[in-house]
């Protein structure tokens, strides 16, 4: 088993994920024009996620003011449909992404879902929510961060629990996406495959581990917060799982911080997990083919 | 390894699901009120997917003319919070499900998505739309039933390949929903686990199955239909998987009509597996606990 706390350990990180995980706050582009509202903002590929983060401040389309699509990339060309351009109407069409016409460059990164909100939330006038943001996310990193040793680094621990086994996520209904969006970047950086419920759960939960509760992989319960759905996962879940873990509320203020936070410290542990496999957590190299290919 | 064309494998379905998946089309509730225009219709629990279906011919909320609220059940009172009745106005409110307070009884089953969907197409007008649904149904039924032998049977001859493995649904982005609504029949009639991708789902068939791809239970990747997403997740997950599983675009007419029929396959698929594991298909006694907690 190898040791989150030696050295050593880290060399399986060739492409330095470890430092775009510690300097995430403020990375990304920041607008540099004045954009009209109102404003609309539509997610593909990669970009979905923070689309769907953006419906708190915007909606999804709009005809006038200014129309956000994050393009993403891996999309097969579903930003560029012509449906998408004639339903923004008379409003400016700005592309965010890494393809070719894109006016605002995001590169494709497993963390850049930050990268879009953050320019999302200065480009709309939000620049006191982003920092409610900023200021979770750097608390998070003091306790996730490498030098924070295995006792005191939840992300660490977490990493451990995961190892060899295979995560069910359970979050709560008001944050929408989530569970996905761990998914993929448990996916993207953990390398590993893990279970979203369907959205309504605790039938799910209580019959699809009934054949076959003792076979294949052991399933770990990811269980988020703590509101009366958790409890009701928690008690069905308890007798039919391997191991439950419960990540606490973040010290956060509102619903898209605290989402963020989930996520951030998902995206640590999925880093440690990565480790421990002694596999690359870094995707570029991967992906580069699938971009090239779409 | 039981025998799907033999009569006592039949034994475990003690609650006689057989029946209800033969005697699917024209069964539930049909409309003995007229209700007035524009529609619109929202579902909680069970009635989810049927709520989202129903985006083809009727919005989310209405505040003219009737809302249908599926309240599903399993729900935690979702579907009572007071803003969704402030946001109908003044449309008339009609609630299906299966609690005290429903106006049509929609009782709690793992088919119950046809019913919720049958009588929405019936009281808004749809009759055509149901028409060419059933008529497909009908057609995929005189292939899946339990008479017809293994060698003509593509549900029992699927039920067998998603044996003692885990399925990952690959489902083309023009059925909203269906991956999910597939993962829930899964759970609900064969008891067993299966994953859904997240939105942007290329990168993560291409990251999430690299470092433990020998590991746990063989993957079933189950593909639908044949667009270019599908040919390159195939290319992707061809060397990551155990076994790929291609399902052929059902004989229908609409988008509607092709993804009740694939739901319906699986269902069948789903039935199999459970007399294959030995399990009962039926979910009647589980949920009765879950419902009285609820």
């Amino acid at each position: 088993m190898r040791d989150l706390d030696a050295q050593e350990t880290y060399l399986a990180d060739r492409l330095g994920l470890a430092f775009d995980l510690r300097d995430l706050v403020g990375s990304g582009p920041v607008p540099v024009l004045r954009y009209a509202p109102p404003y609309g903002v539509v997610g593909f590929g990669e970009g979905w996620w923070a689309a769907l983060l953006a419906r708190d401040f915007a909606s999804e389309f709009t005809t006038r003011g200014t129309q956000f699509v994050l393009e993403g990339g891996y999309d097969l060309g579903g930003a560029a449909g012509a449906g998408l351009y004639a339903a923004a109407g008379g409003a400016e069409v700005v592309r965010l992404g890494f393809r070719e016409n894109a006016e605002v460059e995001i590169r494709a990164h497993p963390l850049s879902t930050y990268r879009y909100l953050r320019f999302l939330l200065l480009a709309t006038g939000h620049k006191a929510e982003l920092e409610r943001i900023d200021r979770a996310l750097l608390l998070e990193r003091e306790r996730l961060r490498p030098e924070v040793g295995l006792e005191k680094n939840p992300a660490k621990f977490l990493a451990y629990t995961l190892l060899e086994r295979t995560p069910l996520w359970v979050v709560p209904e008001r944050y929408p996406g989530l569970a996905q969006a761990l998914q993929q970047t448990f996916g993207r950086i953990g390398k590993s495959l893990s279970i979203t419920p369907p959205p309504s759960a605790l039938e799910f939960f209580v019959t699809s581990l009934e054949a076959r509760h003792e076979q294949g992989d052991p399933i770990v319960a990811v269980l988020l917060g703590d509101d009366e759905r958790k409890r009701y996962a928690q008690e069905i879940l308890e007798s039919r799982v391997d191991t439950l873990v419960e990540l606490p509320e973040p010290e956060a203020e509102g619903t898209l911080a605290k989402a963020l936070c989930y996520w951030y410290r998902v995206a640590w542990a999925s880093y440690y997990l990565a480790l421990l496999y002694g596999v690359e957590p870094g995707d570029w190299e991967v992906l580069e083919h699938l971009r090239q290919a779409t």
